[in-house]
Order: C-alpha cells, then structure tokens, then sequence
C-alpha cells in the first residue's frame, strides 16, 4: 500500500492524518470545524486552511458526515448487506483547485425490519478496519450510537439510538439538570441507572423522572444524578439493541475512552462479550477500502 | 358550601377564579406569572396584582406547584393511599398581609416499585374533583404526566411520564426538528408513531431516529414529522403506563382539549376504555376538600 491522507471530517470536527505505506500515523491535525461551521460550501478552502502545507500528491480518503447532504460531495447510500469491496466500487473522486484527488466513501441505508429506513455515514468504515479482530457485532457510541452486525465480512444490518443527543439535552436543557451538581463519573450509580434500565426498558420516559425523584429525596447525591442518567440512558439502549441478538457473540464497542468505557461496563453487566476496540480504526478502513479501489 | 377563590398557580402560568357557593365560576384571570418568574419570592404581592380587586374576605384555595419548594409555601407531601379527607386534614394555612386566608392543599409521594420515590402537586386536586364521574383510572397529560390509579375514592398509586417535556426538547433541540415543517395536526403520522411505539415500547431511542429517517427518504411528508414524533412519545408512554393494568377500567384524560384528544385517540388505539374529564376539575377538587377542612 501506498501512503495517503485520512479525512475524517464530521458533524462538529474536522480530522485529518498523513498515513505512511506502513499504516503508521505520520502527521495529523484536529480542528472545531465541522461541517456545520463551513460557511457557503467552503470546504476545499477550509481542508487546505488546515492542512495546505501536507504533500499535494498524496491521495485523500474520506469518509463521515462530509458525504452527506451537508457535506463536501453528497454520495448516495450503498445497500446493505454490504462489504468493504462495494464500499470500493462506489467511491466518488473529486479534483480540487489544489490538484489534490479526494476519495469518498459513501456510508449505508438498510431497510430496517423496525423503522423501515435506517443510515449511517462513517462507521462502516471504522467497522471495516476493525473486522481483522474477530469481533462481528459493533457499537460506535455517540450522538447517535450505531449498532453494527456482521456476517462473512459484511454489514448486514444496523440500528441507530438517540442516545449521546438524549442524554446532552435531557442533562442539559430538562428539568433533570437543575438538580445535578458536576459531570464526574460515578461508577456505583452509573451502574444504577443502567440495572434500572435493564429491568424495565420500556419504562424509560418514567424512568428518566427518577433522576428528579432520587435527588429530591436525597436517595441519590447531586453529584451522581450526572452518571445515573447516563447508566438510564445507555442501559435501555443495549437493553433494547440486544434483545434479539446472539448474547456471545464477540461484541467490539468503537469509540473515544471515556465513552467506550461506558458502554464496556454496561455491556458486561448484560452478560455480553465485548471488547475495546482501536479508537482509530477507521483509518484502517479507510486504507483497506482505498486498496481494494486501486487508489493506495 | 360557600364562596372561594380558587387558585392554580403552576410553573409557567397563574389561574384565579371567584368561585360562587353553587360551584359556578363568577370571575377569571390568566397571566404567564408562573412561579418560577416570580422573583425573590414576591407571591403575594404577585397576587395582589392579579387579583387585588377581588373580595377580601373569601378564603383562597391553592394547589399544585405553588406548594412546592419553589413555591410560595412548602407543604411536605402526604402519602400514598390518600382519600380527599387526609388530604383536608394536612392543608396550610397562610395569613397574607392583605388579611387574606390562603389554604394550601399539598401534594402526594408515592412508594413506587418502579422507581422509589414518585410525586404529584396538583394532579391529586383534580382526581378528587373528578372521581364523582365513576372514572378510576386518570391521566394529566402535561410536561410531565402523570398516571393515576384510585380505588374505594383513595388515590392509591401514580406514575410520572416525561412525555410532555421529551416532546418539546426532541422538536425544539435536536436533529428531529430540523426537517419539521409546521406543527399542524396530522391524524394518520400521529397514528403510526402510536402504533410504532405500541409494536415496540422499549424501542424509543431506536424509533426516535425514524423522525429523521423517514423524512430524509420522503416515506413521511415534512408537514407530518411533528404529529408523528408526538405519536412515537405519547405511544410509549401509554404502552408502559397500561402494560400492568387493568385495560376495562374506565380511564379519563384530564388536560386541555388538543392534547386531550390526542392522548384519548392513541387509548383508544390500545383498546382502552376511555373519556375526556373536564379540565376545570381542579377547581372542583378544591372545593371538596376545602369543603371537608371546614373552609367553605
């Protein structure tokens, strides 16, 4: 493989890494412009803007939120069941004034049995880049977190849960956060929440008044509230995403430390068998995805 | 019985009404002086400014969240099992520097199995003035609704929902609004998220991203992802309040007509017995226990 530029460009921030033939992370910067804050369509000025002085010859792979309608170039959803082989046939190559070569790749729509129509831009290349571990069932936590099946080496379904933008308003914007007092993990009542949630996961939007009650009646501290919701919350998505599913089967939670930590903990008191995965692998898809198209 | 002034003085909003012996309203007043924009706890003199005309010499009958600690009196709550007669007995009585009586009637705590503590102020007022009508079974809809569960004339257990208030944040805050067009009624899209949620209660963090999903492939118009999410909340909502409980008892809606009738449509879909109360029966509750303290 040769080396290129990995282009993780999303919703709130813009991620770019200069990745050698080895894989090996050369250069990298991180920067607040998501593609929310690009103004007028300005996304080649803003991706030369951080990363005009790396090497103009370097192939560019991408893929996320910058796919999107509110992106750079909109690429339509591939199909599931779907493998990192078809992700290859469908990338969208762009010409820059610069004359850099940008490779983007598209994300997937599955015919959902449960809400007829469900997508996601990004993670199935993170997915791609990690299947080399064993595991075949994924969760990337998140504003919207995803869950991931796999079989053969294929995408064969997934779901999305609200669940990071449930939590961010309810702590934030509901009457929930009035009595929260910090933002520290507490693991005692983190795991409250989530066996609350794993008892009664259609109760949720009752449940979720709990975080008022508890603190009222000094049941729970103000500096728990913060983690209890967040076990409610996090407890009633595995709950409900694995209800179907096969309990051992290898299960790899996808995300940044904390959060993944999160999930890990949760998913092991369901019982489940589940693994940290390499925050970055969607570098690795990216590549992966980017051979099999010839591009590196 | 005699004449009282009645008062409801919630969160966002102050309702006083002259209450004639024969139960008939005589006078009216509405204002947005909700308690919380009441500053440095300057009720009466709010009061007075609303209400300053009206004869001195009547008692005042209160309740609801101006009993809470936010409010102009803490009254500490009664307990489950309450009948109208406990609830007579624990009013507090306030002399205003006026030389007006105000009597507060408290609200409820409830043991609950699901989530330990629950509490009401004000849903409590209104069941009593309602329970002449045979129903035993209510529901307030609101911010926060409230499920409520009588026996032999005694409130026996309740349930809060964050239906009202999850509503507002979904449609105003997050990602599901930014495709809505408007905030018309639409029947049908109210219906399918009804029966979305009825097919899979514990799915809501998971159906919740249909708003977007099916807007995004067009399966639902703009103009009806408003009424749809409403459906998918309210659905859930019913689907666990009701998953435990007798479905023949007769149910009643105690709210104000537009989300009345969409609470007692989505009942209907689930084969509840269920009418519409009236929504002045606070005014009515009030009145009987009052009437019980030998205050009117």
């Amino acid at each position: 493989m040769k080396s290129f530029i990995s282009l993780d460009w999303g919703t709130t921030s813009f991620r770019a890494y200069e990745v050698g033939a080895d894989g090996a992370i050369k250069n990298q910067t991180t920067a607040a412009d998501g593609i929310t804050a690009v103004k007028d369509g300005a996304f080649e000025q803003t991706f030369e803007n951080h990363i005009g002085a790396w090497d103009k010859s370097l192939p560019i792979v991408a893929s996320g939120m910058i796919t999107s309608r509110q992106g750079w170039v909109e690429c339509a959803y591939a199909e599931c069941p779907a493998d990192a082989a078809e992700l290859a046939q469908k990338i969208t190559h762009l010409n820059t004034a610069t004359g850099r070569i940008v490779h983007f790749i598209t994300g997937l729509h599955y015919k959902s049995p449960s809400i007829q129509h469900d997508v996601l831009r990004g993670e199935e290349t993170q997915v791609f880049g990690a299947l080399a571990t064993g595991a075949t069932h994924f969760v990337t936590p998140g504003t919207h977190s995803k869950w991931i099946e796999t079989k053969d080496k294929r995408i064969e379904s997934f779901a999305t849960y609200m669940t990071g933008e449930s939590f961010a308003l309810y702590s934030k914007h509901s009457i929930l956060g009035r009595l929260m007092q910090g933002e520290a993990h507490d693991e005692a009542a983190f795991t409250r929440g989530v066996k609350q949630s794993f008892a009664d996961p259609a109760g949720i939007l009752h449940s979720l008044f709990s975080t008022r009650s508890l603190g009222l009646f000094n049941a729970l501290p103000a500096t728990a509230l913060y983690s209890y919701l967040s076990g409610l919350l996090i407890g009633q998505e595995i709950a409900h995403a694995t209800r179907a599913h096969d309990h051992d089967a290898p299960y790899m939670v996808l995300g940044s430390a904390g959060i993944a930590a999160s999930y890990i903990s949760a998913m092991k008191l369901a019982g489940l068998n589940v693994k940290l995965g390499n925050p970055l692998c969607g570098i690795e898809g990216q590549r992966i995805i980017a051979h099999q198209a010839g591009i590196i």
